[in-house]
């Protein structure tokens, strides 16, 4: 380790060690007032991020939506002192010395880990490993999608990462270079973050992979260098910037706590303040006498520098936009926004109108893809894909043109088997700006990805999960393919919408509403096998959107509420017309969604549930249930895994059926 | 694709193609009688798997359960009829020819997708792909471990893999490979059925990993051979035997659904029937003249010799095994029902007095800890671990040593950031018999690694998930890192015992029942802030075995019922006081398990509960606390992510506070 490198690099006076100092006092300052956080990796990491900001990310601070940005992703969230340093020194607006100071603290932007919307510059929300070198997977395919629809003068830049150990020990790390790799998105440059420690100690405890042979054997450009030599790190920068032909890794060697004189290189550093003695021993190491926090002017105003660098080129890039012509503005804005859910509000007219009066019986997945049918033409920010169950999901609809290396004017991927990698891809298509992705997989397999799940969640991003296959209706594939408390697992979900809609029109419905909702990711629950459309008038209103309404409604009031969800509402249809023979009016309440109908008005809910007793049918578990049954109310679903064996007989053995749904009626209604 | 190979193998005059072929045919016919499944795979691997059943696999059909035998897991477990072939061709028991008719048959033992406890012979349920893979990597692990201890003589197996490109595109791959490589587990054998094909199409669509160089850089042996030349298959299956410095992959080119005449090598092999011409014409060119399910007598013969050719091999284990004495059964057999729970109860007992009388404050993690003190020395099947949080967890103990490449005396797994992996592993760990494994990271990360934790539930496994800062209590790290709905979505798994105690006893007394209960998986949620111990009394019975109970009773009878969990109860405790003295007489209830409550009788729960409104505080999603509410319950939770800052402001700014509990209860005590 020499401390005493003076190269100087273009553009400034500064030398890089000033600058590169100048993050690692502020981190270890930060933690060190925070009492908790994460040192190591900042100060590790400080060379390659001063290089990286200096010379090649293209950003201009002042405008940090700047389309045509690069977008830099710390995937090694935890390291997040590194990215907040950075926004303060190239002076990213809202960035102040005090939220530096706040580091950690009750409403700061400086959270734990970078939270996206917290502050401008934050890519995406990372601290959960892998997820950020996933979302950029998915920013850096945007970026070759918008870029084959506006022209290389609007949409041309790179999705740069800096990755650790444990991102690259998570499984999603693999789905996602896999990914990569295949696509050849070669304006995607991974930093690794070669530092040889995790949490448990040196990661020679735990790993031993070549990571250059590894990202080599998914067709990836490798190198690795040391990552504490300005001049390493510039001509690799340099040269995998120069060469698109392949995704870039660059292996930087490093040690964590760089500059520290007895943490340094050791896990000590990684999680936890350096403490007072080791900082002070530190500050005489690093030859950084300045107070914490304090930045002396001239490292300072050379940071800024660095922040306007790409201030001209922004200014053309405006220029050139505005000559292009509006439709670069609509195609870079919100779909929802530029008023396009108009034309989706249309054509989900139109398919309702068309499923009104079709008699055949669809599994809901069918009706799904006949309301894409409609309005996939309609909405060219929609992004379709499967995780290898495209027919199966109904993802795909005659519009579609896949997406495929070299070959990016299409609107549909094929993921591959990469639930997780596929669900962090469209986190990263759905940042990017200007693009709608939606995916598909069995419902079950949101097991597979749900991590990225809940950070669309948590991100509020339009990400929409086509989930088919959504009960023991999927039949002979037995309880490993069977979700059962998934719809639960899901619903727990903050922000997360789930719809299960019961049939055709309700499917149409729920696709308006995912659409709609900009600031809300989406599942659509829907089955395998077919159902009967329930609702035989094409309403104008959106039925569903409020989470829940009456189907039926017996003529003299109701004597029992019969609740039910996607295609277990056919049963309480089927139940109800029982109870009417026996002179038990029944109401039928369809909900596709406790979350809409949760925010719905409590006069309209009581309205919708009525004051009679109730009873809920659902292929899941009763846990979502109890909310809606209210005294005494009934569930009629299930308890344990599926079985393998066909559908109907299924439903039979595990007591899904109208006649159950009928007998918890009659249980519960006074004679 | 030549169909006139007459290759014949060792020890039976048999050709091999008619073995296969027997395969085959079993496979499409079976398919065909469910009208559903998967023909393709077997068709496609038949080869690769006579040769390794013929030559390689260690095993006598007549004992399913011999613990030396090798294990064989199909991990691509659609292709589940080669699995039932292999086990109906060699004569395990109980799978007769009828099981292969009843194929996707309620009731039947063969599943769409291989269910462990199902049939003899299955040795892990998969399905959800990788999942095989990584259970692998545990049962070679445990094979070392027990080897380590027992010797060669008792415990010296392969693990074989069966795995498609499925699996090897999952993330759970990479975390598998990767340990594996890095522990140098040399007895594992993976075949990839290289054949080119998913569910969309060609491979081509999404994946171009070089798969051999991929596991060389994970440390892997790698090579690729013809999966239909016999001989290749028998000289890389010798080979890999024969070396066993690393683990191998033998990657197997071979035509998905091999010896269909016009649908081979298609997509349309995978998933579906064949169709009776197509079956029709693969009769023809297979040669293969024979009725649906019938197996012409030499044939059955020479594949039920191939079940009994390790009957000697056997023999002699089992006397070998007598004559070492009673510990090797001892180590085989069932932790619990060899009697070493006895020794862990009396070490639980230990623990609470030590408990009862420590007055400190400790994070429920650390009195886990601290129970594992006393537990770990008396119960050296008990295998530790973690996902890189070891400190954080408090899953080591000063009686554990780490488990490395070449050194297997451990007792404790660096499982590195694996959560996925981990859990899957443990899955193969506790799979093997004699060992019960446990490991830790996060509450929030069981989204990691929620599909094998679904299949410890669904295969009824003892694998204890030690899930570490369960709550907002986990402070700055932020909303990332802290579980709000986990506690929701793990109750919704059934068969999962979620615990969560609230101090130092209860803490000991869920680990006894996670210990004790050897059909359920467990995950104790313990928090990273510390509590005092409200319960000062070492009281013989194990209060939380009943899931819950009256931690306080007021005198004269409770006007109000608070329920608490985990670090919350003791904001009920506080509250209940603040009450008192405000003369509303509060009974304060833990509930360290639902489940196990939800299992008392009813008029244990309703003494518990009790008749008068019910309050209930957790850090987490209201959703399952409607059940437990009554009418007019309250629940003070949380409806939203958390944030960065240290715990005590979250829990104030979040309003879970005794103040919010006491509040709520007076709002419902009639006055």
């Amino acid at each position: 380790m020499t401390e005493a490198r003076e190269t100087i690099t273009e553009g400034t006076a500064v030398a890089h060690n000033d600058m590169a100092n100048a993050i690692r006092a502020l981190a270890m300052d930060a933690v060190q007032a925070a009492k908790s956080g994460h040192p190591g990796m900042p100060m590790g990491m400080a060379d390659v991020a001063t290089v990286l900001f200096r010379e090649a990310l293209r950003f201009d601070a002042a405008d940090p939506n700047w389309p045509n940005r690069d977008r830099f992703v710390l995937s090694a969230g935890h390291g997040s002192m590194l990215l907040y340093s950075l926004l303060y020194l190239t002076g990213y607006p809202g960035m102040e010395v005090g939220e530096l100071k706040r580091f950690r603290q009750l409403g700061a932007k400086t959270a734990g880990h970078p939270e996206h919307g917290h502050a401008a510059g934050i890519e995406t929300t990372t601290g959960p490993l892998g997820q950020g070198i996933a979302n950029a997977v998915g920013m850096a395919l945007a970026e070759r999608l918008l870029n084959t629809r506006l022209g290389d003068d609007i949409i041309d830049h790179h999705t740069y990462v800096i990755a650790g150990d444990g991102c690259l020990m998570e499984g999603i790390s693999h789905e996602a270079i896999s990914l990569a790799g295949h696509l050849g998105l070669g304006k995607l440059i991974v930093l690794f973050d070669d530092n040889g420690i995790s949490i448990d100690g040196p990661t020679s405890l735990t790993v031993t992979d070549d990571q250059v042979a590894r990202f080599k054997a998914s067709g990836w450009n490798a190198v690795a260098i040391d990552g504490h030599d300005p001049a390493a790190i510039s001509a690799a920068l340099a040269h995998a910037r120069a060469d698109s032909s392949k995704p870039w890794l660059i292996a930087c060697k490093t040690t964590i706590g760089y500059g520290a004189p007895t943490k340094a290189g050791k896990a000590s550093t990684h999680g936890e303040p350096l403490g007072e003695e080791e900082i002070k021993g530190t500050r005489e190491k690093l030859v950084w006498p300045h107070a914490p926090f304090e930045i002396p002017e001239p490292v300072l105003l050379a940071w800024r520098a660095v922040g306007q660098r790409g201030a001209k080129e922004r200014a053309n890039w405006k220029q050139r936009a505005a000559q292009a012509g509006p439709h670069v503005d609509a195609a870079l804005s919100n779909p929802a926004a530029a008023g396009k859910i108009a034309d989706v509000a249309k054509a989900i007219t139109t398919a309702k109108a068309a499923f009104a009066i079709d008699e055949a019986k669809r599994a809901t997945r069918v009706w799904s893809q006949l309301a894409l049918e409609k309005i996939v033409p309609v909405l060219p920010e929609l992004i379709g894909g499967s995780a290898d169950l495209t027919g199966s999901n109904g993802t795909r609809t005659k519009d579609h043109v896949p997406v495929g290396r070299g070959s990016f004017a299409g609107n549909y991927i094929h993921y591959g088997v990469r639930e997780h990698g596929m669900a962090a891809a469209m986190n990263g298509i759905a940042l990017s700006g200007g693009l709608i992705p939606y995916g598909g997989t069995f419902l079950v397999f949101t097991d597979y990805c749900r991590p990225s799940i809940r950070l669309s969640a948590l991100m509020r991003q339009r990400v929409i999960y086509v989930m088919t296959h959504d009960s023991i209706g999927l039949g002979e594939d037995g309880p490993t393919h069977q979700p059962i408390e998934h719809l639960a697992a899901l619903r727990a979900i903050p922000h997360l919408l789930v719809m299960r809609p019961a049939e055709g029109l309700e499917t149409a419905e729920c696709w308006e509403i995912a659409l709609k909702h900009d600031a809300n990711p989406s599942v659509l629950a829907l089955s395998r096998q077919a159902v009967e459309n329930l609702r035989k008038e094409a309403s104008a209103e959106n039925l569903s959107a409020k989470g829940a309404y009456v189907l039926s409604e017996p003529e003299g009031g109701r004597d029992v509420t019969l609740i039910g969800t996607g295609t277990e509402l056919a049963l309480a249809v089927e139940a109800a017309k029982a109870l009417a023979g026996e002179g038990i009016r029944a109401a039928v309440v369809s909900m596709p969604s406790m979350e809409l109908f949760r925010a719905q008005p409590e006069s309209y809910r009581t309205k919708v549930l009525g004051d009679k007793p109730r009873v809920a049918v659902e292929a899941g578990i009763a846990q979502p249930w109890f909310e809606w049954l209210g005294t005494n109310g009934r569930f009629v679903g299930l308890s344990d895994f599926g079985g393998s064996a066909p559908a109907p007989q299924l439903y039979k053995h595990f007591g899904l059926t109208a006649a159950a749904v009928a007998d918890a009626a009659r249980s519960l209604v006074k004679k």
